[in-house]
Formats: C-alpha cells, structure tokens, sequence
C-alpha cells in the first residue's frame, strides 16, 4: 500500500504545485444561493458550486479541503451535500481533504474516522483534519487506517491571533508535535500531517519544521487570509514538498459585483492565479 | 432570558437529580438494526431507537446527550437520524446536549455553532461540548449564543488514560479552566460548562473545582464505563447541582440475549437504576 504522505508526493510532483483550494461554501457568498430558498434548495445550490469548484480545480491542484461546517449549518441537507461533494471531488481524481477537526476517543474516534475516510463509509476521504485535545488515543482510529493509505492532519499550531493562549510555552504543542513526528519514521514524507498555521513568525516555523522533519505541514489562509510568500517558505521540508498550502476564499470569492451566474471562467482565474503564487514559493 | 446554567438547575431540581443519558447509538447493538441493511434502512432503525430511549427517559431524567459521531458513520441518513432525533427531545421536554466536541474558529466556528444551537438552524440544542484546543477564539461563537438561553461544555481535563500527556502539568488544561470560570461570575451556576472525567483523582477533581466554581461540570463514564460514586462526588457545586453525570451504555444496551422487538421495559428499568445511583450522589 503507497502511504498517504507518498500519494501526497506522487500528487503534489503530478502537478507541479501543492496548493489546495479549500472549499468552504459560506451560504451568503454562493451564486444563485438565496436566504428566502428552502433548506434543500441551498443544499442543492451548495452542492453545484461545489461540483463547479471541482471541475475547474481538478486539472489545476493536487487536494481540495472540504470545510465540514459549512455543510453541516444546512442540516442533513447540507451533510448529503458534503458527502456528495467527497464523492464528486474523488471520481474527478483529487486527493480529498475532509476539515472537520473531529475529535474524540475509543468508539466515538472510530466512528467519526469510520464516517469520513473509509471506503465503504458514507465518504470514503482520503484524509481528514483532527484535533488531539483528548490524549494520544484521539489519534488511534485515524491511525489504524493509514495502513490503507489514508491520512490526516493533527492540529498542532494554529495562528489565530489567540492561539498562543493555550498552544504557546505551555509545552502541549510541542508534545503533541513529538507524537506527530514519530508516526512519521521516513523514508519520505509520512503519512500523519500537523497543521501549521501560516502567520507564525519565521523562526517557530523553522522550529516546528526540525521538529517534525518528515511530516506534510498543512498550512491554511494563504493569500486572502493574510499571509504572504515569505510566511509560508519555512514550512517546506525540500522543493514543493512537505507543505500544502491552502486558500479558500480568494479562490472560491469574486470580489463584489462579479456577475454570479456564470462562475467558472472566473473560479479558473482566480485558481490560476493561486496556483502561479503557490508555485512561486518554491525552495531548495 | 434565564441562562443555560440556571435552566439546567431547573430542570435538575424538577426532575430530582442530575443524570444525563448519553445516546451513543452503537450500530451493532441497536435492537432491529441488522449489517446487511441499507444505510437507510439502518438510520431508520437508529432513529426509532432514539425515539424509544427518548420517551422512556423523559419522564425520569432533566437531559439527553446525543453522540454525533454514531450517527455521522451512517452519512447524510444518520445525520438526519441525528437532527431528528435532538428534535424529538426537546418536544418531549428534555434538555438536549449534542456532544459534537467541535472546535474551530472564525467563520467555521459560527458555522458549526448555528448548526447545533440555533433555533432557526437545523437542530436547535439546547447545548454542544466544544474543543477549544484552536484557542480562546474558538469559544466566541458558542458565547455570542448564551445571550439567548444556549450554553456549551468546554473540554478542560478528560480522564482516559492518556489524556494527562497533553493536558497535565503542561497548564493549558487550567487556562482553558479559568477561561470558563471567568464566563461563569455568578449568582448561581453559568451557562458555560466543562468537560471534567469521572475517574480523575478524587483530589484532582476538587482542584478544577474550587478554580471553576460557578461552572457545571459534565462528568462522563459514570457506571459501566468505570467510575464509582466516590469518584463522582467531588465533581458537585452544592447539593444535587453542578455536576450532570452521564451515562450511555448501561442505560442503552442490553445484556445479550434481551428480545430486541419490545426494548423499552428494559430500557426503562436500567434507566430507573440508573437513576437511583446518580440520586444516591447526593452531597452537602
């Protein structure tokens, strides 16, 4: 079985790039999404932008990230829509990144990893995003099914402003980093991830990097989100390896007054546009 | 518009104690609910199970906690099985705890809170359990919704085996602790919980108490899952308040062998026994 952090590899080297477009259908931005329509119906408008997004990504990127919130606000509606999107971002072959920072243990921890990444669940991702607060067993379940060559990434340093209020000199952090680390033995990028945030300042990037050497860093809010090439250079490990960088809004957004109802040619600029900059960051 | 915290307290002097029944809907041992079944057909038969539990113990407990990640295993149909059934709870009265452990920020974070706790939203709880590992942010939404009766329990100190890796000794579980407390100035108990294990020590369990000690603690794993009375007492503000103790699978599952076709008198009298433990609590 090729692990997740080779697939990754294999994808990111495919391309030529590793940006992710994150998907994250905020119900007030999406053309032909009204207030005054039916749950079903924004279910449904959700569910097309989404196969519109993927459509135009899919020749373009290497992973999309899907935010589970997004969908979840619209109730099982909105859960169906996320499901299927999954599915449709898979069949048009993308890595598919489920963001839905599940966590919990024992039986609990096997059903949420059981819902998002198995192949004979309701969504079958190839990786999701989870959050270790509980303890080390609340990475059991996820690691169970990298040996099928599934994957996910532990939240390990955010950068919201406020992060460093629980994550920073507390220790925690670093301990959780250590346990990320050792499931990723080398050779090659391993197949449990951290999420690294992309406004930390240069030197702590460096230092989550030493300390998780084989590790893919999923580093979110590039470009419209506030961080720039030179926040996110540190967290590569070598050439266009180790870091995925994500956008979602100014890829899936156009600015106000874009004509909404014909969306693609201008999802594919906007992508076009994030690709050339992820490509740009390339180090070593 | 009376807070979450001094509606629990209604509701726990109503009923005469304060158990909460934890629905863990555990596929393999749901009366009726059989492998070869659709996903549909599964969800139905786990949402007629949660309505059996729910009649049952609406009578005899002041809440409910439904478990998201059973029902997320089952896609779109579970999730729906879960909007379903939180609704039918608070028709029959109950006070309705999701125990989603979401935790994020921004946008997703309110995304995930008017998924749970809005009542123009799909589901409408009273309350969700909330990981705060991203930060003090991640609390803000969940907040803006105690303003009109919603509450929320933060993880602070879980007690499975492992969670003193990441939570002990390393002082984030006490600044997340005097996060909560500093949401819960009194008179009378706040509408912000903590998450505060049943099997810690029992000299531990008074520390988190006198640092939160306006704040109801949700205490998980009563009974079956390991923890003895003595366990449980320390985790009391005052008299039978402060601590919602719950409890899943003693209440919920059978032993092997019951007639899964009439669930409820059985339900009904480990529901009952249970309930007389947690009465049996009773301190100061």
């Amino acid at each position: 079985v090729t692990t997740f952090g080779d697939r990754l590899s294999e994808r990111v080297l495919a391309l030529g790039n590793p940006a992710c477009v994150g998907i994250d259908p905020a119900l007030d931005r999406i053309p032909g999404v009204r207030p005054e329509m039916s749950v079903e119906e924004r279910a449904e408008g959700v569910a097309a932008f989404c196969r519109a997004v993927i459509e135009v990504v899919a020749p373009l990127v290497p992973v999309v990230k899907l935010q589970a919130a997004f969908f979840e606000q619209l109730g099982a509606p909105g859960y169906a829509a996320l499901v299927s999107s999954v599915r449709f971002a898979r069949e048009a072959g993308l890595l598919v990144l489920v963001d839905a920072k599940r966590g919990d243990i024992g039986s609990t921890a096997e059903a949420y990893a059981r819902a998002i990444l198995d192949d004979d669940g309701p969504m079958g991702a190839d990786a999701a995003t989870v959050s270790p607060y509980p303890g080390p067993e609340s990475l059991e379940p996820w690691d169970k099914r990298t040996r099928v060559g599934k994957g996910y990434f532990v939240l390990v340093r955010t950068s919201n402003p406020g992060a460093g209020a629980w994550q920073r000199g507390t220790g925690v952090a670093a301990r959780i980093a250590e346990a990320v680390s050792a499931r990723c033995p080398g050779p090659g990028l391993g197949p449990v991830g951290a999420v690294v945030g992309a406004t930390l300042p240069p030197g702590e990037v460096a230092l989550w990097r030493t300390r998780m050497p084989r590790t893919w860093f999923l580093v979110p809010g590039f470009g419209a989100q506030g961080a720039g090439p030179d926040d996110v250079r540190p967290h590569f490990a070598r050439g266009r390896l180790g870091a995925l960088v994500s956008s979602s809004r100014e890829v899936l957004y156009p600015p106000s007054g874009t004509d909404p109802d014909d969306c693609r040619p201008a999802l594919r600029a906007r992508a076009e546009s994030f690709v050339d900059r992820v490509r740009s960051l390339e180090v070593g």
